[in-house]
């Protein structure tokens, strides 16, 4: 097999002093937070599309990736990309990747030509399967690159774009489930509108729901039981899209009665386009019980698209753990580095530079945020804050005892109002000490 | 009865050459738009905390608004404002108001003194009600100004807190059926968090879902049957507040069962804040039967808080005008200025001149808006570009009468896409021309 | 010569009441508006780049737009571009058109073979200009989309780019003088940062004033007496552009003396992505003699990236027009539609279209803003709000004759400050009124 | 002297193990850090309007704030303020403090009352500062909170206000220079404009100049040679600032020659709200010798207004010290909190809280910095990276020594250009580590 990344060795645990950034500095695989290992907790995941696909092009600018494969073309080209990413997971130590269906194999001259590359790919995939720890934490279809879904794909004006997108999905599901897959996601590529003058909103949403239905319907027929995802994000590509965030996307399942068969595909970036932080929309979809997997990244709270940066900030990173480790961690979905290195690290190794910084960042996080529960910093906090809903008139209310007028007679004969400091201050400056010491 | 508006006329519709800044250039009350008159159409209401409490206060600087009025104190205040309100209303001739309780009566020593000011003055606005067109389009209480809803009402993490907020949304529930008030408004003041870090945002969310229950129930008791209306807005003046936006509020109401009860009062500001145009908000409201009211105003643009300026967009009066229409009307709703006149307009004729400029600019709309539907502009765009689900597998999708394996075999023998431009220059070209030519 | 846009005839102005898409209601060329006929003010150019080698390729998605000349390839896609340029010119009656080096002609295997291709096509152009109205209003380098530039260009951390940049500028100085260029554009394409933490933003500023002193320098040389100008941009496609707005720009000018040979050549997307109106930049450079040329466009205030769309908003080209007219005329420079179709609009029609959008938006702009300042409907309200500084202590002050102490002896005695309402609200809809009725 | 932080000790470092909410994790005054002591390199001060006379009022709801000194009232509160804020600065080991005009003593029924009761303040800090090492690092005149300022001081439309404003100036001036204060500070409250419908930018900016020179002069006749400084703000209270951000502050200071007198007060959130990070800020002002003091503080990315909170991310005090460093530290100036404590956190205590967190927090950024630093980490990168500009043909270009002529020579003969990678997640990955190890 052609090694693509020579001259880069198998990326090790060192600990906090290495000065080496080809190793981990605090991501010790093996290592066990609470009663899991670290890998265990943190299911790492490579972006297909990313990491063996991008090119650095951007609205100003052309391809500047250095990439050995991009001498092969075609078929070729996207065996060579295969290659490179079991060696790459292999070298780095990640055991999930990623994909959408076009970003393995090329499309062909009809939908059926391109059926067959894809099955090629699948194929020359499950074989190197064999012999590897990579596994497919999801698939999913690309709905928006191609000039067919210009208006959409399940939300286009045009019937035929509808039912192409719905020939997609069925394959890319048996491809998900043919190849392991332990999710499928929904992320609504041009599922939007750019414009309300010329938009049925009504229907577009309507028309959503129901490629939904038909997935579920199918992945039920052909006995597919991984976990169907929507991944939120707000604009962009579209001016306006549907899936906006975590509270949008519940409404709009509950609405079609979706909402048992599906969780989110959290997007850190996409949470803070639409003015979220990443905690928040964790958190929404933790106790609406939604929070089925993680697009590890960051954006530039400076910028307004989607920089799909790796993730290095660890208040970040320590806060989304802090989420997961309460849901009881990530079940099967994972952390999937849906992130991108600047254009200007073009080089080869930037690749593995910059997933060591990911890797560390959230290795970090995960250590900080299982000492802040076991010191039950932030608990024992809440809990004192709370404590007047375990009794009393409080508890009543939680009950369901009372009503506006008990609460009146109550309040009418109340002593005056006394709160207490919520000392925010405080308690970011312990996080701050935690972030440090932990 | 003291005049309060001295030397200010009534306000008199005199076309759109007048050169009078104290006359309507297109607002036209009983003109016919339609089958309704404007009146009918737009049902003008003033918000009571602007234009007759409101001080001029920023985050930088005292009072800066001149009101005849504040020479008096305490109830003689009160009751002065009312008179204000009345004399105002009718030089203007909007024919409804809205308050929040402690707008209209100050608070007393304890809760039981504070409802008798506040029964003081209801007796006072109804005998005032006898003589005048002017009705109540809202109640609400507040819940956010008092210090003892530093950490919020419903959402406080103090029970005595969510049973002093029980109390007062009782007695205002009781006061806006007294006077005739065809709607009662949620706006979550501080129902929010600051700081995850301290923040029980399951419960809180459980708490604001009781409080909201419990009003419907003591609506039902006393037979209250306006329109329960929650109104979004995203943050300020918490850093997150619950009801982000039109979605948001649909899938809270959906989870706890609360959806047939509620509609939204959606805010033009707020909807900016939020991401969103209001068109959008309007709209998602619509298809989702949400849609009850209005609180019209606009934000600007290139600032981050709720500035509450006048509504004086002609496209977004136009296009919200567009939407209402769409609804058949706001029905028991209305236009509410929750707009407030800049702190520089600190004469009492801005006050005029402000509401002059919000009900010109919606008349402007409402007739932009009228015609563009007439015509069919939008409309016919719309249903030539969907036709698509009219007829063969786009009709078969919109009845549910395939799933995704039908749709594969549709596509495979699909001849290439053609999708056609969504022309959105072209449309945006056409508004404009009604814009000036309507 | 071959006809790129069959069937569609030569714009014509048919007025406000025309149904008609391919004519002008507002644009009325010969009209006279004060002492210039419309052209004169309106001064259009086409951008060659969005126009026609833009393809609708986005972040998500491949090309879209439907164009006939693609069947060519190489210098014959070229000089079919450049004949699409002349018939689209010649059919919309824009006398002006603008681009980049790199947009007419395509890069050979090194400079020297660039530069031989940039020949051929530039003597193509002037030889169709002999038999056309279209003129050149700037010519500009692209220094951004090349890998080579990664880094930046005047600012890359490389000496050799740097060295590539300035030939590149050379030449295309030379082409533009060769066409007749009025101005020479400076758009800072990567001239700016990605993260701090590896730059020396001391020496890349230095170096961009470098560049710039070196243009001016051979501008001298080779007799090219066009106006220089720079375009500011705040972020896109670098996190963080050098030239973020007029007010830097001219401080940068300021501090390499360079600020008596630039002008600013102020794009609408650019101001708000800095957080300013269109209009405040147009105002900042009007009165520090910086306003050069406009890029004609408008983002969407809900996006944070440069989505460069027609411009419509009569708002906007009202008010840029105010300041345009207030500067005495665009003088060398002129409206440049930097504006390209939705990626959604892909058919050639959508060309002119947009066009008569934009174009017909800023006819009613120069329209209303005449009438505006014939009217004086400003300018009194202005000059009556600083009169204080026409007499007494302010025309002491505005004169220099006063210094800390008199101010205090002054204000010591003076009677309390009565101020008078800056009257917002009626001003704005006063602007609306003439925005219809003008 | 009364006591009012009662059983609030004297705030001690006890290293980063310790649980003591009241005690210092990383700010040990006395230690070294390079050649200077902890203290020396921080110089941290107390901002006087947010912690003595802050009142936890925000546009939606009343004071919060429990401070035992609002038992007085008039000139008493005035003093006892004053105490309160010696024995603040002395519990904490603050040696700093700054202040407005208005916030030490109250305005009387006219200018002269008003310097009157200033300077029975003045008297009484000058004696308590007799036995304290509190000094005061900066003064500066409110001219933005009572509504004669509604439109501006320096920039107002009436002359008399800029009478009144140049007074109040030269008292500031004055009474500044009495307490020794080591600059002072112009932060121009309502310099901007609300509306360019009715203002006249090009006067208010020379007046604004005008002022400032004014003040220049002022400062030389009675000797005060302080260090003038200008704080940007790029909105709020005003729609737009004229002092938007370093860059307008440093392009105005150039137009009107005043750049040798005025250096730079950079406050955190004000550098976030202009759309800059606070490093870019600091670097800005630092390569044009602008550079003078800092307001220490940070804002809610997520948010459009000045939160002004206390500066917790340890992000963002690393790279600031970084700048301040290479700097060669604050000079005259200093850190001072222009913080205050959130609206919820309105205990006495959570005032220590609040600077106990923010004075770890950037002694923690001092000591990542100054390792950074020591290791030449990020020097070394960046030498290695420009090394270009030291030979050969970058030598030349840096020297002068060529034009575009020789530029294109040598690129025509250039080998094809090779860059290398920026390394932004490296770098990042690194940072985190010294952030984490340091």
């Amino acid at each position: 097999m052609e090694e693509f990344f020579k001259g880069i060795p198998k990326i090790k645990y060192e600990g906090k002093d290495s000065k080496n950034p080809l190793a981990f500095k605090y991501y010790n695989p093996d290592e066990k937070v609470g009663n899991k290992t670290m890998k265990e907790h943190l299911r790492f995941s490579i972006a297909f599309w990313h990491t063996f696909t991008g090119t650095g092009i951007d609205p100003f600018g052309m391809a500047t990736m250095e990439r050995e494969w991009n001498k092969y073309s075609g078929m070729d080209l996207a065996k060579a990309r295969i290659d490179a990413a079991f060696e790459f997971a292999d070298k780095l130590g990640a055991e999930y990747f990623c994909f959408h269906d076009r970003d393995i194999a090329p499309e062909g001259d009809n939908l059926k030509e391109t059926n067959k590359n894809l099955d090629v790919i699948v194929s020359y995939i499950k074989e190197r399967m064999k012999d590897s720890n990579l596994k497919l934490l999801w698939g999913t279809a690309n709905l928006f690159s191609n000039p067919r879904f210009v208006h959409g794909a399940a939300t286009s004006c045009n019937a035929e774009v509808f039912a192409y997108a719905g020939a997609q999905v069925k394959k890319a599901l048996e491809v998900t489930k043919e190849l392991g897959g332990e999710n499928y996601v929904f992320w609504g590529g041009r599922e939007g509108y750019e414009t309300l003058l010329n938009t049925n909103m009504e229907l577009e949403l309507d028309n959503l729901a129901r490629l939904l239905s038909m997935a579920v319907d199918y992945a039920k027929e052909i006995g597919f039981d991984g976990q169907f995802l929507i991944e939120p994000k707000p604009k962009e590509p579209t001016k306006h899209q549907y899936d906006f965030d975590v509270a949008t996307v519940y409404g709009f399942l509950k609405k079609y009665g979706l909402e048992k068969y599906f969780k989110c595909n959290i997007e850190a970036n996409h949470a803070t386009l639409a003015g979220h932080s990443f905690q928040h929309e964790l958190y929404t979809a933790r106790i609406n019980d939604m929070l089925g997997s993680v697009d590890a990244n960051q954006g530039d709270l400076f910028l307004g698209w989607d920089t799909d940066q790796f993730p290095t900030d660890i208040y970040v990173t320590t806060l989304s753990m802090y989420e997961i480790l309460k849901n009881g961690g990530l079940h099967r979905g994972g952390l999937n580095f849906d992130s991108k290195v600047r254009r200007g690290s073009f080089e080869p190794s930037d690749l593995f530079y910059s997933h060591v910084a990911g890797m560390d960042a959230f290795a970090r996080g995960l250590k900080v945020a299982h000492k802040l529960l076991e010191d039950k910093v932030l608990e024992n906090v809440i809990e004192e804050r709370y404590k007047s809903f375990n009794e009393g008139i409080g508890k009543m209310i939680v009950e369901g005892k009372v009503g506006l007028k008990e609460l009146e007679d109550y309040a009418l004969n109340m002593k005056p109002i006394k709160n207490v400091s919520g000392r925010q201050e405080m308690l970011e400056s312990i996080l701050n000490q935690y972030i440090i010491e932990a």
